[in-house]
């Protein structure tokens, strides 16, 4: 059995609050024998999406006994801005308060230095290809954050910031929860196989298209650059992994379940060769893919409070009730109830955290074509 | 079996947006056969507290084939102020956000003009005394409404309206929920008895100080009354009943599980014929109370984020942990992990709504010391 | 002198709340003598944003006085959900509170039906020409109003309802308010001309690139087709306009400021001969103009207390304060006292709402580089 | 020319978040030559009354030169929770937002122990009696801080820890501000000659009942003592002081104003002989009293968009506009302005901080019975 494992823990500045109060991030660092590919591992961006912390805490408690071939640097608490938002007794923490743009919307990404990159590397091998690029990200993030004198949002800071360590990686994990949720998992399409270790039933698979968030700015710029080099003629395997894992509900801590994640995760790092072990099998159960196109959000016809009755996980038949929509003003003289239904089958992933809603709020979220992963 | 009982349907104008938008609320009013106490029932007080208003429309659909021996008012979306008030997904509806002042301490009570009013009664019947009395609280309240040229908070305009709808009934039940919490009920001490027909488990016995609310605003003037005219030596009974029936959690609505708190609140107006029925049975469940002094609030002695881990309803022992506390700012050179518990037995009946807590939060609510109610 | 002009009002209904409260917006539309261009006025799209609604009043109150040749639609209050939204005692309006997405920035654009519509215009007239093209952006956001099952988003609902009847407009006025501000105007590059009529010191030049602003949304598609035709040699003279005019500070109302502003637009309205008078002149003042690219903002470097010293609408000189932050936390052992300055003139427009920032809050807008508009 | 005062400075631990982010106060001390009273002076209890802290550093800039003959301790920043809850561009900082308590009425008193002390007093001088009353004072706070296993709400670990400080001063100050206001002074009514001596030329004069505030719970226990001794037929002489400072309004830093303000202060301190010097004169300004009962506020009677137009601290006549409401949803077919007036003469002393405005949101305070103070 292994023993002493070191973890290196370390600080960094987040933020400063009106009072001057200062915003930490502990991160956790584990250095492997440098046979295995990098990990970085990243929880709690959004304010109330709590339990990847908690699976942090459950993995470095199992990695303390483990033997590692890559490295693997793990920071829970994120983004201390929004994990500290309480907005009456719940946390508000998918936005930026002040500014109202989600803290997922800000990571770094730039298309013209890739293709200005993709022009160099003619006669270079892919360890050189891979280690030139890498470089290309980092000093491209290091720019953002040496700012010129305008400065930076308070999310930019936090984004690049994390960024940073995540480019030093070469799988790349971030912890989220929807808000009522199944778990499920961003996956970009060219990494699908790799579904199959986490124990995950559902899967979206998304494109090559950067909208913000820490996976994509970190698998988007390799995969244009596979690309790019493929449709030069040049030979390059992409390697390069991140997924957004949605570990359930938000606002919700249980080191139990906890527990299981990190045994899910360490199936995958088990998998991609980082640990030295053989202990950890993904679950047989069956999984189900859906392109990001055809993960649909449902936003309610009315306002009124919400009984949610679709299970997760399980095929809705069209037809059958997604929810009722009790409008009690409408009793005695109109309809009290109102059924929602699709005309297709649809997979129901999450649903929205209140009974209460707005004319336009999202209920649900569905997988609204679906496939088996095999 | 009966037929066609007439629910009568009104509106109350309750507040008017910035943008002169008003909001009202729908109330429901049966007419009984004038043989039995009348009964007044409001639901969501509190904006997030959606699921009594699910509790009406089941009872309107059960009230709809009795037979009513007294009247029976009933008020869903109490206060639309509080239920309309989205703040990120959740409601953040126990107090008027400007202010910060709960929407359930701001009812009306007058100890002088009682005081006053038991100078008078000489010589007069119960019947009499009463007839006196619930017209002296009735114009106590419209004078409160009919306000001077200076006006009324939003919160008053509300409470005053509903509190003189709930003045004319006899029997009063407001419907609540907890923040994540088990059914729970406040009964006065004097009306124990009543709890048995409750299908709810524990019950907080509550004494004869007002403190704001809408049940000590309507059970407090009757005590008082009687404990005044005791005192003088007058023989008289006390009839009124009023209570705050904590119905689960907040931010949700089933329709099912309201359906079974109907039958409980039916059970209950059966036993004081209200209806002329003998169908609904309370539950064989054993029932605990626990004085209002002993029902006692635990505050976080640090901040972090909750694994809640006591169930709620049965006994847990001195020194089983309440709840641990997850610090993963601690792990590598602190403790990451701390049980709470307490030195006595207790059960634990709600908890707060997140699991990020600052010190000084509110996580549980418990029964300090409790009986058999039997 | 004028008589008798006819105001027609209808309401449109924009959302519904939690307790089915529906939320209206008034509509008060002037027929016009069909001789001149027509017009859309709309006010507090972002909740905080209230002094345009004083500014419709204070239009209404002379556009019944004067002959118009054009008509006029004027919407106060075009966002109720955002007016609506108090968030203690403030209004929380800039962006949809649950799901973060800026009001502003939820209008429809379809570059590909605009590149296909150039592809069917040879041989039509300019009038024709634009006939054609009113009718293709009314039934493009009807298509997306006249949704398909998965719904709309509360803001989409709104935003698509206001654009449908701008569409109809030829000139489109979005009132709006900076937090703490002076008066500016955000004006189409090809339109600086119309600026000189308006009594606003400042105008932001913006470029034809859709962002997914009220403006933007009706002029981006008529410039865009302008320059599709002129490339393809065809001779089309842009005639539509639209402007934001940002008319102070949020959370005011004041109805003697408002009446200036009444006239400023009525100055702007007979430049453009929609009304039949001569009576309004535009102020005597120097106007400024920046490219959208050098309108900055400033983020803070710090967290802390801010006193706001630069004067809106003045050249600050290199070197010069914008601010100085108050860090009490650092007195006696660092500086207390924290200086703003930038290392080149610029003029300040607008700064943060609250002396309370966290680092990286935006502290103030400044036009970096300027001109002269004559 | 007075050197080297040395101020010292220590830190507060006074909350943790869910991150495990530590919240501190920084406490400034200068210790006098033990020939005067001892002051305390705290700041920015309500999260967005900042003023107080750059009150606190042009105190300290001048103290610095000042010779001191009592010791001062000024604490800016005192409840840093309040202070970081920004809430949208603003900060909601007058309730705990969890709770919705007012954090400014959760200070402690306890009649009961008073009246015992009184009973123990006979014989002793009034140096001893206050040496023992402070002491007394001292102990119940440390019995509360140091708590039951129940633990202690986030508001009570603040103040209680302040309070902690402010029992060992005699004169007490509370910087505070209104939401938009004038600058006005809370001061009990044993010492409005005292009030002469501040540049503030509106006080609010309060009875012995203690509401939860830090000026009452660090009076009226002096106050209640001296009516117990006097009503004894003992000898005694109230000579503790403490004041709420209104300085104005909310969100806003001005140190120049502060710079102001800090000479009003130090005019007290002199002519109560904390430090030694004449260098400071009150300025010669009206200041008109008003009994605590006799200020109002007014509530306004819709919703709406509010124009206030009353001026501060100027007699505004009965029938006299307070404020215009603008509903644009009644022009044309109903009244778009309504004006509000009182029918009696009044002082106006602040406003609501915003526009917009439900029914029976607080539109003004006012002085509704004022006399001068001479």
């Amino acid at each position: 059995m292994k023993q002493d494992t070191h973890i290196e823990k370390s600080v960094l500045d987040m933020g400063e609050m009106a009072s001057g109060a200062k915003l930490t991030v502990p991160v956790y660092f584990i250095k492997g024998q440098g046979k295995g590919p990098n990990v970085y591992i990243q929880a709690n961006m959004h304010g109330a999406e709590v339990q990847g912390n908690a699976v942090i805490y459950q993995l470095l408690e199992q990695l303390k006994q483990l033997t590692l071939l890559g490295d693997i640097t793990l920071v829970p608490y994120a983004n201390p801005v929004g994990a500290n938002h309480k907005n009456g007794e719940y946390t508000l923490g998918r936005f930026d308060p002040i500014t109202g743009v989600n803290w997922n919307r800000m990571y770094h990404f730039d298309q013209e230095s890739i293709d200005h990159y993709v022009e160099q590397v003619d006669g270079l091998s892919q360890a050189q290809i891979d280690e030139g690029f890498q470089q290309l990200l980092l000093r491209n993030v290091e720019q953002k954050l040496d700012h010129n004198q305008y400065g930076l949002t308070t999310g930019q800071r936090i984004a690049y910031q994390l960024q940073k360590m995540a480019h030093q990686a070469d799988l790349v994990l971030d912890l989220h929860t929807g808000p009522i949720s199944s778990k499920h998992l961003y996956c970009p399409e060219y990494a699908q196989n790799s579904a199959k270790y986490f124990d995950i039933e559902h899967t979206v698979l998304i494109p090559n298209s950067f909208d913000g968030a820490m996976d994509e700015a970190t698998f988007c710029p390799w995969w244009t650059l596979a690309k790019s080099l493929n449709a030069k003629g040049i030979d390059y395997t992409l390697e390069r992994e991140s997924f957004t894992v949605e570990l359930g509900s938000q606002e919700l801590i249980d080191l139990d379940v906890a527990h299981q994640d990190a045994l899910s995760i360490l199936s995958y790092l088990q998998y991609k060769k980082v640990i030295q072990t053989t202990e950890f099998t993904p679950k047989k159960i069956t999984r189900y893919g859906c392109m990001l196109s055809d993960y649909k959000a449902f936003y309610s016809p009315m306002g009124g409070m919400v009984d949610y009755l679709a299970d997760f996980g399980e095929v809705l038949k069209a037809g059958q009730p997604l929810a009722r929509i009790l409008r009690m003003d409408n009793y005695g003289d109109g309809d009290a109830l109102h059924y929602i239904s699709l005309d297709h089958d649809v997979i129901p992933i999450l649903h929205f955290a209140s009974a209460s809603v707005n004319q336009g709020t999202e209920l649900y979220k569905v997988f609204s074509k679906f496939f088996q992963i095999t």
